[in-house]
């Protein structure tokens, strides 16, 4: 277990989840896809009531997309939009956060970051909850790409990197999150997270060892 | 936002959410399901490196169950059961905990719990991952069904009714969690699962309340 | 089943059929929705290779958008719109069909065709597969609805009719296919799908009967 | 195009699939798997309703069975499996046909045909709808072993065989149909839907070649 990961929890915890066998490590395949989650600036400027200040999320990540770009990893950036009359594709969730409605097509809030280094045959995904899996291409692409490795970077950790990290552990994908490329809203709900993933659907590794890893040069 | 969800944050976290519109209430709809998660005795009984005591979180959902038998709410039991050879059908899940490797078929670990008032017309729906809409037959029943409204009972709070939470609300039904029904191995993963629960996709009541609803004599 | 349904098979077939029940209605339900799919310029114009002459079923599918907009039946127009590079998200279906590369965003070819009645409140779903169900946001927008009969019309009777008519039924609701509003670029493989629908998925009906139903006037 | 799916259309419909680049061939990957579908006794036999004579579909589909297990390619055995009270896991399309009853667990209709050459280590899998892929383990377990091509036989053509092939598709699979593998009730179904999977969805070969891919021996 990463020790950022370790640290979160009692030790008393840390013993019932050993004994179920929750410390194990999946380990790297040989086909990985980088999925830069929800880096939007709804997400990443403050002055969203659903954003927080991600400047190092964003660094992080972008040392991971240089990785990747270099040795050729498809790239995908997720973002959350609504395309519908009334946010019907947000259906009930708009219900539990209404300002998701700032999240529309068309406005600057659905953007990606300009600060993150986006390249050409970078893939935009929108989503319309909170799995980047749930109801879009993503799933379809990774196996048209012969994709085995799913790394996911970005926000939430507590919302859309947890479900998507769910998804691609019960898709079939080795999983890795880089722990210092995600990040939240306030730092509660970002460890225990980061302690769940860990346990249960992902590798939490640190964000260098998976930079080399996506450059191919990990050893 | 249920008093149990509520103290587990801290005065920041509860800003930052309730600026973020992340305290508000979706409310139950008019034809609801209860699914009983995951209550089988390979997580009920502690002699299984998987398991721990459960008997509260038992009690409480047989209020549930019998609140629902009276007025005929279809009820759900979901257990985690691996049929296939060499567990494929757990897939990397299976590398992350390999403990998953008692679930298997045949084996006394997949029964449902026998203190829980499972009666003939109830559903048992086995599956394979954390989330109890993942590849199962769950979605089209609710669909057949009608139902609007998903009450999630069961274990363990940050493992299998997390993620069975985040797909319900992301198929469009409104989703409810009776806070005493739910339970985990450790207390710190489940507090912090019904804080992330209750904040964005799901509304954690009183299980008291959430029977009265059941029955429908709730005003 | 229809006459036009009955009139393809021979009667050998028809008496295999009708032993397996295959010859059953499922009937309307109480909560509809309209599906028009694929009405886009790539399919309706006869200069796109993918294209033909769907005037017939563009004029009886505006007798339903009629009759859906007069009693708030909600209405969704399905297009397949790739917005990948290297048409990545119609993955293997590309390789299939290369001349799917037509239907890309920002072309003519994706534009819902402008014979069509659709008013301001109807929904366009951009989809990248034959089924309007297939990773897309339908299926949690039915659900968040309340839908429980799918009324679908559009192009082909052979390719993305017949998919969403599959799914349709597969998700759990009542399916109808109004038999002059749905076309294809040749009658035998039309004839041969409609009959095929009608046998195992769906109800295939009149038009004049759909659109009494979706007006909510049929007794 | 396979000759016997090229003798079913009419020269005018010929015309318009070549036009519409629906003549294809996208070829076979590296990592096959097999998917033998439903030949279980209640589509085998024909004393049930929904049964057939399927004698040499299940001796082309041995022929293949034994290619595969030659060279360890993966084989998955679908069937149709009700498990719950009032086959609530069919939904809807119990109502639309309703010998589906026969298909209950415990029941002898569901059981793998015993002419079939199933080994150990084979895999079977249980569905409630047409397509192997809807709302099953079957997309999860590819992804884990890195499939690429999907080989699917059994029956019936016009039903599940279609409905798999065509979510094959969907998925990002490359999807091979051995033309005498597969069968049907009946003839024009049958050459009906081979002829359509053919054009959009998958190459549909001669079974020779196909067994020769899946023992590795094909140049």
């Amino acid at each position: 277990m990463a020790d950022s990961a370790d640290s979160h929890a009692s030790d008393a915890t840390q013993a019932v989840y050993e004994r179920a066998s929750m410390d194990t490590r999946v380990g790297y395949g040989s086909d990985p896809v980088l999925v830069v989650v929800d880096l939007q600036v709804g997400f990443t400027d403050p002055e969203n009531p659903l954003g927080g200040d991600l400047t190092g999320v964003i660094e992080r990540t972008n040392d991971l997309l240089d990785a990747a770009h270099a040795s050729d990893v498809p790239v995908v950036f997720t973002r959350i939009v609504s395309t519908h009359p009334d946010h019907a594709d947000f259906g009930i969730w708009q219900e539990k956060i209404p300002r998701l409605d700032t999240l529309t097509a068309g406005s600057k809030w659905v953007d990606i970051d300009e600060r993150l280094s986006l390249e050409n045959g970078d893939h935009v995904l929108d989503k319309r909850q909170a799995s980047a899996f749930h109801e879009t291409e993503l799933g379809s692409m990774l196996v048209a790409w012969g994709v085995d490795t799913v790394v996911v970077t970005g926000c939430t950790t507590s919302g859309c990197i947890r479900a998507t990290v769910v998804d691609a552990c019960a898709h079939g994908y080795r999983t890795v999150v880089p722990g210092e490329a995600v990040g939240d809203r306030a730092p509660e709900p970002h460890e225990s997270n980061v302690f769940d993933m860990d346990a249960k659907y992902a590798d939490v590794r640190p964000t260098d060892e998976v930079a080399e890893y996506l450059s191919g040069t990990l050893e």
